[in-house]
């Protein structure tokens, strides 16, 4: 059991550190042992009290029940944290993985869909699962209902990398048991939450953040218009990744989500060919982006960003701004604002909302 | 019965007198009377004997049975002639009209798709007609079983255009006598061809650069690969217009037409709405080409192409070479080497291609 990853553990499981301060936090202080020392003070400056820190036996009593569960963790920047998941931004500081982690180093795509999924859909989902195993690829998905299930089945195989919602323990929906179990075994099953949480609604997004982060592109069969399938294809976009759909007809209501992502730019697919010629382009264009990020931080904030707190608070208000648009106004280095961004979150005095915006709370 | 009429009528029907011909024919010449002197002696210069021109009783016979079925000719370049259709390089230099010739003032949009198309997409098509209808536009189609019928049916109260392979008053399919009488009555009927002229597979795309030609933009409703509706969507394409397919399931054979339309770059629409919205780009863009191209064509061919022939038809072979290719590579004006492969055409030494190619015959 390394400090390291207790450390890391502390931060990440305290209430006022998400995945974007925690990156922030890592890029200042340069260690997970200089980012918890430094937190009390930070809160001071920006305007709180010192936050609720993860306690270290309780991280320790996690980092044991992982162990028991036959997981364990990857680290953010190192070892075996997958690659392509670690150029966004938000990317989870920890994951917790069980299974066949050499999965990892291949070629990933995402296959997501509707949990209702019409039985032809199904079929299509497994069949192109299959498909994509046999050109080599690794299946990504939810372990949902419908096409999730379908995707996993048809690349088991093959190769199929599960991401859960809640604890890596928790099986849901409670009917795929067996097929968790199976992709735990043969594929890999990862997940960003302690064992033993139960999956919520608001866990949702933030899976699908993975499953977009983890694949060079995400295929989408069938969905409804404002479904989650569709917000993971709206992150993989914003990941810079390939968005691919399977069309249906007008007709068909459940066809609304992916015509409408093909109108909106989606690729259109129909065989795994068409998906590996999709996605060709975006293999070899990855580069290590955590590492280019902690360097642009670290240069700005080797500059004095005493100053700059007050006017970055000043142009906050309770309205959600882009970080970006904060930077621009205050002129001053994008470090230094996120810097004092950072104060204020852990102050429990900010919010960040999608789409890298943050208001004041 | 003009002479003019007369005259146009006994070029066209001429057997060695295509549309690109004809057209070449008259920005050389200025007028048909001029056109149809001139043709014996340049089939000589060409290297053949005069062609046979189509006689003058004949065309007075074929103008009074066009008038006796309550049709008339509508001549390029003049009156009601559809001024989209005017654009394309092979226009019918004359075309036949029975019905409501009003409606060629209206902006015109293709619904065109399978014979053997599924109830659930000629339902669609027919209620995509009627939506158009709804939004003013008038809707064309080959008069065809399936999809074309369809859509002539949901629009027929707002107006709609059949264009027939075969003679306006030969029927084809049978089954669509009342269809195709409601059509010229409500709506309008279009062809080029002699009354009488069953309708034989050669036909076919003639007909559909017809009924692309017309129209701001063409829909497809279920088509197969390789199928006429996707050579009618690539005469679109060609001509510089909209196109637009239906997606369905990757499961359904019938769409993969046009699902690989939309891989291939045309629009994805589900509804009248998506469709208006992808051809307003398109209305106002259009020019009036024939014009712009006669003018080239007479400033260049003021000058002595004589020596050129030779030049020209050396680079001629039994293989198909773009004209472009051969204006290039000739060094000679477009009009001088438009001109030797007219004399050449006429007589009846040279073959005219698919996408602008000739080959020595």
């Amino acid at each position: 059991m390394t400090h390291d990853l207790i450390d890391r553990l502390r931060l990440i499981r305290s209430p006022a550190i998400g995945p974007i301060t925690f990156r922030q936090l890592i890029a200042r202080f340069g260690d997970p042992a200089a980012a918890l020392a430094a937190v009390p003070d930070l809160a001071r400056r920006g305007g709180g009290r010192a936050p609720n820190l993860f306690n270290r036996s309780d991280a320790e009593r996690e980092i044991e029940r992982v162990d028991q569960l036959g997981a364990r963790y990857l680290a953010l920047g190192q070892g075996l944290y997958p690659r392509l998941l670690a150029e966004m931004e938000d990317a989870p500081p920890l994951l917790m993985a069980k299974g066949q982690l050499g999965l990892l180093e291949r070629t990933a795509v995402a296959i997501v869909g509707a949990r209702n999924a019409s039985a032809a859909a199904c079929r299509f989902a497994r069949t192109l699962a299959h498909g994509l195993g046999q050109q080599g690829a690794v299946v990504v998905s939810g372990l949902a209902r419908g096409i999730d299930s379908a995707a996993h089945d048809g690349a088991l195989e093959s190769g199929t990398i599960g991401v859960v919602a809640g604890g890596i323990d928790i099986v849901y929906p409670p009917e795929n048991e067996a097929r968790q179990k199976a992709v735990a075994e043969q594929g890999m099953i990862l997940s960003e939450m302690p064992p033993g949480t139960e999956p919520r609604a608001r866990h949702f997004p933030n899976r699908n953040r993975i499953i977009a982060g983890l694949s060079l592109g995400t295929v989408v069969v069938e969905a409804a218009p404002r479904s989650g399938s569709l917000i993971t294809a709206r992150l993989a976009t914003e990941a810079g990744r390939e968005v691919m759909a399977v069309p249906g007809s007008p007709l068909d209501p459940r066809a609304q989500g992916c015509n409408q992502l093909i109108r909106d730019g989606a690729t259109l697919v129909q065989s795994a060919a068409d998906v590996m010629e999709a996605i060709r382009p975006f293999e070899g264009k990855v580069e290590s982006a955590p590492a280019a990020y902690q360097a642009r931080v670290a240069q700005d904030s080797a500059q004095d960003y005493e100053s700059a707190l007050g006017s970055v608070e000043e142009l906050l208000g309770p309205s959600p701004v882009p970080v970006d648009e904060i930077i621009r106004l205050s002129g001053a280095p994008s470090g230094v604002v996120q810097m004092a961004l950072l104060e204020l979150d852990l102050a429990g005095r900010l919010d960040r909302h999608a789409g890298g915006k943050v208001s004041l709370r």
